[in-house]
């Protein structure tokens, strides 16, 4: 060691380093997770013809602003504009400052674009100046970060993945059908147990029109959504305080028998709604998805209290929820919005789309321990070669290029050292399955001793029987 | 359309979505190529046992300023405080200056997170925050994007992926040989004529001691560097207009025979630099490479005039040009560096490492049309299923389920029409290699025709003849 200690204390304390609150990084083992997760998602996204496609992480701020409403306005993480830096006396600063309040119009006095905060808006904005190399319907897939200047929580961050599929310029429910079949595959695979619920934002505005009430309809979702807890009665009591007139709360009774399959819900809906005409259509659409998916792994339920994203969505609502006891939190969202890129100048394209939750999807398998045995090995090599000499360290070289010509993963532990211990114990911290070990006897023989970490085995063998092994 | 033609022009020309100069959308055809190079280089990555790892887009400004030069410095993309926001008027955003210029600290008053510049600082970062997780050596790769506010031109973008593997706490060169056998393994696969040109830091260092001026080493490579266009005498000239001493460019003259093979070179060095202490490991270095490389499909090449990042390197140096002619861009850097993570207080850690320059790869690859056949299909679908009616799309959405389970990659064209020429257009414009039509015959004999949209050819087939020439 060069430093002096004292000072090398105080180095250290000065130089620290953190990474920003809200942000993480992912090391080796969370890597091998992730990975797993996402892979399953994009096999599946790619075995339905979604086509791959990526965004710049900064949009134009005119691109984003207005999209999120006032509070999401807030959350969106601005960049600087270069002209302005930031490690100047505070005088030059606000020569600068001044500079730029002069020259520029009042939205891009000091910034001009801004980070991503989710990938529709991207991909809308993507749709329209791609609009006339596209062939419609366009489904595409996106897996990117996200970043949102929220206060950072357990299981919020600032900077996210979001992993999307939408189809645009296609008002077909086969597209609903494909997407729940993509949900039910991926879920499956990933071995987590979910309920999906769907409703159809139709049924919600014919509910609307049915009372005369339109104003009223997030309250109703809500108070109906409470249904298990407080009673039929506690619901009407909350709706009358919630200025849904007493006419109204009777004609709603129906929705307080809510229950049984399905079926049966259909059947309630078409006692109330069946005369309206945008209730009728919400109804069918309902019927058909019911009618066809045919889903291996998920429980499906309907749902007329899910009423994600409001004012986004015009047709089919879905949500994904972990269907495991009193643990059951989100990890998947969507619907159909017949407007998606009409901001952008496109109007009329109706588009229906999915996103996965992956870091809740993460939280969900590390809770339930879902995760397969093969995610748990840190290590990307199978085999590790150790030695004691120049001569064995150069013999190991060799060795690991024949195992990489049969695509085994490996690696020689590269440093020339005696200690033998020091090699396994490298091996035993990254979770390395298999240690070989090769000295002069192996390097004359030619027959090298493989070990299994976990069991202990200890076996002699060829080159090529160790290629054996390890396949 | 429900618009009135002369708002909905003015509506399109205010509203044309754009996105930041410098920065680019990707596409599915490009993301199919561009995801072709990062597979391989990925699985070469982890072939030699590199773990991945992903740090946040956004570092703390404290982590990253003054470690790019005052240059690069200027070129970091800063976040905006969101206490101070872009929407206000001109007099509230100057009060909100005002109040962060008296609360801040002067580096901190308009930004404290910037997106990062490149992935060697927050990898450096990494190991020092995570050191008492990782076990060393540590060998890591990362592939993700950075950002630089750099002057956008041809080639050179403001967002671009990095795609780096390092090992960090090992001085061995066993490393080094491991990743240029990586380096050979990936070009290889990629089919890219390349040269790798290698260096050694500390050949420099001797030259300097040799000749007494230190200082002049970069004018000392810059002028040698000319000898194929200017010749020994025009080196000689400007080795003196440069300030070099007379005597000192008298000793350099062997260094103006540096040519013929990499053996023949080190002879060389070995007759100017034998006897200095710091040249003579240099040379041992070089030596050692030699010996042990055995590339099958990069051509190796020893050039003293490298000398990438002078300041920055301290051991290996190396460079990988596209050899093909006129056209030889670099597509790979790299070289060791003895204390990468002492700028955060853990000193003494010797890392090497390389970076393949993904979007340059693309533009050779490109230009000397080395993507295979496969990557030129944009679609990812094999096959769509075409239909003339309600009854048949839901016949083709039952077939499209039966193919996913033997993993064909398909889809069911979702609209109902009786265009079939519409739907073979559609097949057509995204390169969607086979057509599957399903009419009431088919669906009677449950047996379909599937149509090669390359060949042209019609078969008749059960469905599990079909599974079987699509596989």
């Amino acid at each position: 060691m060069k430093f002096n200690a004292g000072i090398f204390v105080k180095f250290v304390t000065q130089m620290k380093p953190s990474i920003p609150r809200g942000t993480r990084d992912f090391g080796p083992a969370e890597m091998k997770k992730r990975n797993f997760i996402l892979n399953v998602i994009r096999k599946n996204f790619e075995l339905f013809g979604y086509e791959p496609i990526e965004t710049p992480a900064m949009e134009n701020i005119t691109t984003l602003t207005g999209k999120y409403g006032d509070e999401g306005d807030q959350l969106i993480f601005k960049i600087l504009n270069s002209r302005i830096h930031e490690s100047k006396e505070k005088e030059n600063l606000r020569k600068e400052f001044e500079l730029s309040l002069e020259s520029s119009k009042n939205s891009e006095i000091l910034t001009e674009k801004a980070l991503r905060y989710d990938l529709t808006v991207p991909f809308a904005r993507f749709v329209v100046m791609h609009q006339h190399e596209l062939t419609f319907p366009f489904k595409r897939y996106q897996i990117q970060p996200v970043w949102r200047a929220d206060r950072p929580q357990k299981g919020r961050y600032r900077e996210f993945y979001q992993c999307d599929a939408d189809v645009i310029g296609s008002d077909s429910l086969t597209n609903e059908l494909d997407l729940i079949s993509m949900i039910d595959l991926s879920f499956a695979q990933l071995n987590i147990p979910v309920v999906l619920k769907f409703n159809n934002r139709k049924i919600l505005t014919a509910i609307a029109q049915l009372i005369g009430q339109p104003d009223k309809i997030v309250e109703i979702t809500v108070a109906i959504d409470k249904l298990d807890k407080i009673g039929k009665e506690g619901v009407n009591k909350e709706l009358l305080e919630k200025g849904v007139d007493p006419n109204s709360v009777q004609t709603l009774q129906p929705l307080l028998d809510f229950k049984g399959s399905n079926e049966e819900k259909v059947n309630i809906l078409k006692g109330l709604l069946g005369d309206n005409k945008v209730g009728k259509k919400g109804i069918d659409e309902i019927h058909f998805l019911l009618e066809y998916v045919k889903p291996s792994h998920l429980k499906i339920e309907l749902d007329i209290t899910l009423a994600r994203g409001l004012t986004y969505y015009t047709g089919s609502i879905f949500e994904v929820k972990a269907n495991s006891g009193t643990f059951s939190p989100s990890i998947l969202g969507g619907g159909r919005y017949d407007d998606l890129t009409g901001i952008f100048g496109l109007p009329g394209m109706s588009g229906v789309g999915i996103s996965f939750g992956i870091d809740r999807i993460y939280d969900v398998m590390e809770e339930l321990k879902l995760f397969p045995e093969h995610t748990s090995h840190s290590s990307v090599s199978k085999v590790i070669f150790t030695h004691f000499d120049e001569a064995g360290r150069m013999h190991c070289m060799g060795l690991s290029n024949e195992l990489r010509k049969e695509n085994i993963h490996c690696e020689v532990y590269p440093e020339i050292t005696k200690k033998l211990g020091k090699q396994f114990d490298y091996a035993n911290k990254k979770g390395i399955a298999y240690v070989c070990t090769v000295g002069s006897n192996e390097i004359e023989s030619k027959c090298y001793s493989l070990k299994n970490m976990k069991s202990g085995e200890q076996r002699s063998l060829s080159i090529q029987e160790m290629i054996a092994v390890l396949k």
